[in-house]
């Protein structure tokens, strides 16, 4: 296969220069993701996991750099399949080429590109990502525990993709397999996705907080992410959000290696408590917290929610002396209400009283919310004279 | 190069096998154009100039016809360079193979697939698209008057696209050259580019009009078309309306050598005025036509357009015996109230009167809008009894 | 109070006339609800429970009237409260003025006004509108008995409404007391809201199918209408479709004593399957019904929905010789593929084969969709020669 | 007229309880108005021309407060007109009662209600508002010196009403007559609407900033603000921003006192330098503004402007050595990219340049865009070698 072909350098270097202009329709707007950084680190929001043409995409790997900047994300990694290439007949299979094409375009932006590569075996093992990696050529091996040595020596942050993805289990729970314990006991992986495009799996995040697996969440677009997700309505690719010293690619590895993850999937934050918890806190404001009940029933306070969730919260006990709503919604970008009700019209005096709520989507385990409280200072003027 | 890599044949089968369930992501639906069947013909929605990874796109060949699923188009063009391969490196130059790859995928979607090859020069004579074409190498040929002969001999429908393209009329400004008349005189081309993406030429409209060149109005995608146009608002990419006996690609060439196109570019259609007439009066319907003025001021009557312009009026001259709007806006998909208002309440008597308007967004040549009129019956009682 | 101010009557004429050019605001499009007529009768839109300023609602008549043009309602009734009037320190208390004050602006535009009220009692009975009253006075008594039969009289139409509120049933579960008994007994009420606001009762739905009560679904609205519903996202009031024989008010009589109703709320009709079929086999169709199934295993057809609603549908048992999904959707506007599967390649002949599926959102009674079939003529050729 | 009905107090009382939770139907989130406060002040967002169904409008008083609330306005001032009272009929005529029935919200909502008035006459001198009135009576006089004067003596802030209203003013251009001279120089008004609805008079906002009047812009609004604007494409109504000391009603005045305001209409802020300025320092950031050039062509910056308004930009002069865009759009809510073009590969050294832009949008006298500069570090290390 001749690559140039037979037409003068000079006929090209003529349409090249022609077609320069012509690339000037990719000026789109950047749209930064609304959620806050926390105490000491930037809160990266991430996608490890990426096709392109090179082996079963739809797009040319520039496409991914340009993604990426509309949609306010700070690093990729594009990991096309080392095994499957059904383009082969027009496409020179080349997985490192995905990184080398889209690299000055990601320079250009300002976008974090890490190279990658998937290493795609039937269930068990499954498919596994490795980043960060030198060469993809020594992870093109038939057997999995060589790919993944070989990974490993280029000092590379492997982990285990779609665990629970129905082209390999049909039923959509994820299953360990004695593969699965091989690998992890040498530590050739370090991290589990826990969502997958539109798929999230609890039992990998349970697997993740026992096992000390980092928690990663990825679209693994083959499409362009626009026919996928629907902007216009706020939908949004699952994200890994990283949370770095810096933002760079060397402070992404080392956040990835000490577990400091969550997943954005939907309306819903995914992760350890000690990351979600000061995501809420920076995200949401109470205006003023001290409240004056002279006796009867109601007042209320202001909440503020700067992140592009909605919080839902549902009560988490009962506060004393107070009524609140059972069940509140902190819309995204939003005031919101705090209606409280006072109890006993007949107390008095001055308390701080805290009204625990869970926040059902900010995930610290299968089916468990994020305990928080709201904190009020009360002054309660008893409507009975004398009575206290 | 090889293209079957060393792996056995059965493990890629077993792939495969895995791999076929995930391609189900494309399930969109369809959204289908609202521009009416003129009398006779269908009104096929069609995109001539499309670019794919085989020249200088961004996309696989299949995504096409995936976009002209979803947005309702009938027939697609993909319409790679001929002589300009910025991916060659790594994709062997191939033009015909665009087709071939997106031609499984369009027979299951019903979408019609046109092969096609853009013949690239500089200017003059610039671009031009040789559309059904049997194969594309002959086309590719330094010399553009053999590339042009040889897509005649091969029963091609060629037109010149975007004439005003800045990145050959640094002024915009369309120029007809030497070559040009030269080729328009072998009758070695038909069509001409009066849209092209998110360009407009009055200019090129004039000379399709004089000289009978099909208008052809295309997007010369190179991006997913989900990232140049916001749906959610409305956009939508150009399109050549093709007024066609049927559904097929016999019969697009025919409506195209007929002369029987028009161009569908942002809220407006441009054409000749026998088929821009007809959809009008296929999209606009008065619901009831009969007034009566009992000497006071004003009725309405209601209009409803069911295409998805919004169609912009403005007076064409005064009704006899009423007032009406100086503008009137039909928005699409909508009810409106023409109100009108009775001039001289001493006069009496039942007559037929009509309201002209000019369709500004119609329009059936440079900066001249459709003429249009409404039809009343009013029913004029005096409100000076004995007075006529 | 004197209702004239001591302002002369010419001041107050020359400031008319200047306001009059002030009220042309309201001139907004009207966006009709895309829900097909059925065989034999008109599917009319209509919200029969409505409130304004002369009773305890925000917004002044005519208000209701501009909202029903632009949401594309056919015909309301204001049905303001008859024993509550939380305004009469400002508002002269007479619930018949919001009808008055209203027609002017319905006449104009098209909407049927239906002269109503409001009977609110405390439960047991609850609350009740009177529609296609002539006088509300008589109706504003304590005692029920009296009010309703005082409607009878008037040749109302009367119907109980939100049976379940939570106001008045803090459960949600609508309770059925002796009290409606008796008045059902002798006839004095003749329809049941199964849906008000944004509350739907299914055991409400079971009373009306088994006790012959006419199907009611209205907004209830207080508010303006806009501020409930945001139709960017295509939200909507509940409306009662009314299958009248034609567009007026004695029509839209006729057919809510004939129980002829449906009611639309969210993406859901709720009524009897006779009214619910003809919907779904006017709102969708498909395009071509024959397949040839050469041995191999896929095809698919295309199916078109035109109304406003995206119908969810689920297998309802299996047909012959092919695979069909176990679920499929039907988006609003929009066309989408059926893919069919081939279970036997050995199989030849043609059939006729029926496809059953349930409509989930079409609900012919409580937890219950409407079942409906797709014809599909397949000619199978089998993929081993003789056999059959 | 009897203004309590027969009906007993108990009656009412159950049903009152019975209400009591139907209430609840307002608690819709607040969205922020995303425009920064400036140095020393808050920038307050502020509509003091509003009206109910007290005078012409369509709506209950309270409603005003919540469309506030959901809006994201600090205060409100409802402005019924005195002179004209449609409504008579049916609602005591009594243009203080709205702001007492809309009080009790606005303190549970947290917006600042001010009382206001429309005094309406014809022009001249046409329509004014005064605010911070205490009692709108004695306004409501036939001679407008003495309405005016009667305001002043109360501590009213009065401004000059939508002086090209087309209802006064048949060709759109306001006018000022000897009336407005003869109150403007007795200090009996002090501001004027620079815009009133969707109007904007480039005229009144010339007279205001040579006559120092405050600029105001205000809805003026008789519908429901959901009917005329359109939230979901990013519609918003008038608003006058007070740059005040705090949020207080006393602060408001103050500043209006001392003309610091601007007007915020469509994708427009019109005002002073002064205070645009801020605004704009306020919302835009550049990244990172060191830049080096080795020899060859292009960099970028990324610009990232967090208010809710797409700055415009336009060329206001060309920088030194380098090539920047002659148009930048800075889209809200985002971060774009400034694209930097080395002019003269040959010069070498590092260099602070300024350049310079105007702010098409921010409108700081008719036709004249705010100037703003963007300051890079740059440098070049020239192409050829020994050269400086």
């Amino acid at each position: 296969m001749k690559l140039i072909s037979q037409k003068s350098i000079s006929t090209l270097y003529v349409l090249l220069l022609t077609f320069a202009l012509s690339q000037i329709c990719f000026a789109a707007p950047r749209h930064e993701v609304k959620i806050p950084d926390i105490p000491g680190y930037k809160t990266l929001k991430c996608d490890f996991h990426l096709h392109t043409v090179f082996s079963d995409g739809q797009v040319w790997p520039v496409l991914r750099v340009e993604e990426a900047w509309r949609e306010g994300l700070d690093a990729i990694a594009i990991t096309d399949h080392l095994e499957y290439s059904p383009h082969r007949t027009d496409i020179r299979p080349d997985v490192g080429r995905s990184y080398e094409i889209a690299k000055p375009s990601a320079i250009d932006k300002g976008i974090i590109l890490i190279k990658g590569a998937e290493i795609t075996k039937n269930m068990p093992p499954g498919h596994f990502n490795a980043i960060f990696i030198k060469d993809a050529k020594p992870l093109d091996n038939n057997d999995f525990n060589v790919a993944i040595k070989n990974a490993a020596e280029q000092g590379a942050f492997v982990f285990w993709n779609q665990p629970g993805w129905k082209g390999q289990q049909p039923d959509g729970v994820p299953k360990w397999y004695a593969e699965h314990t091989s690998a992890y006991e040498k530590e050739l992986f370090q991290g589990i996705e826990v969502v997958n495009g539109d798929e999230y799996y609890p039992l990998a995040l349970k697997w993740a907080q026992e096992k000390k697996l980092t928690l990663m969440g990825n679209s693994d677009n083959h499409d362009p992410i626009s026919m996928n997700y629907d902007f216009c309505i706020g939908q949004h690719r699952p994200m890994t959000l990283v949370f770095a010293k810096e933002c760079s690619e060397v402070s992404i590895k080392e956040a990835l290696l000490a577990r400091r993850t969550a997943v954005y999937f939907e309306n819903n934050i995914i992760g350890d408590e000690k990351y979600l918890k000061p995501i809420f806190d920076k995200s949401v404001q109470m205006l003023k917290s001290e409240i004056e009940f002279k006796g009867k029933g109601k007042a209320s306070v202001r909440i503020t929610n700067t992140s592009e969730l909605d919080f839902d919260l549902i009560a988490n006990g009962s506060p004393e002396h107070i009524n609140t709503p059972a069940n509140l919604k902190l819309n995204k970008d939003s005031t919101v209400m705090l209606t409280i009700e006072n109890k006993d019209k007949t107390f008095s005096g001055t308390e701080n009283i805290r009204v625990p709520y869970k926040v059902k989507n900010l995930i610290i385990a299968p089916d468990e919310g994020l305990p928080v409280e709201f904190e009020l200072k009360i002054k309660f003027i008893s409507a009975e004279p004398g009575k206290k």
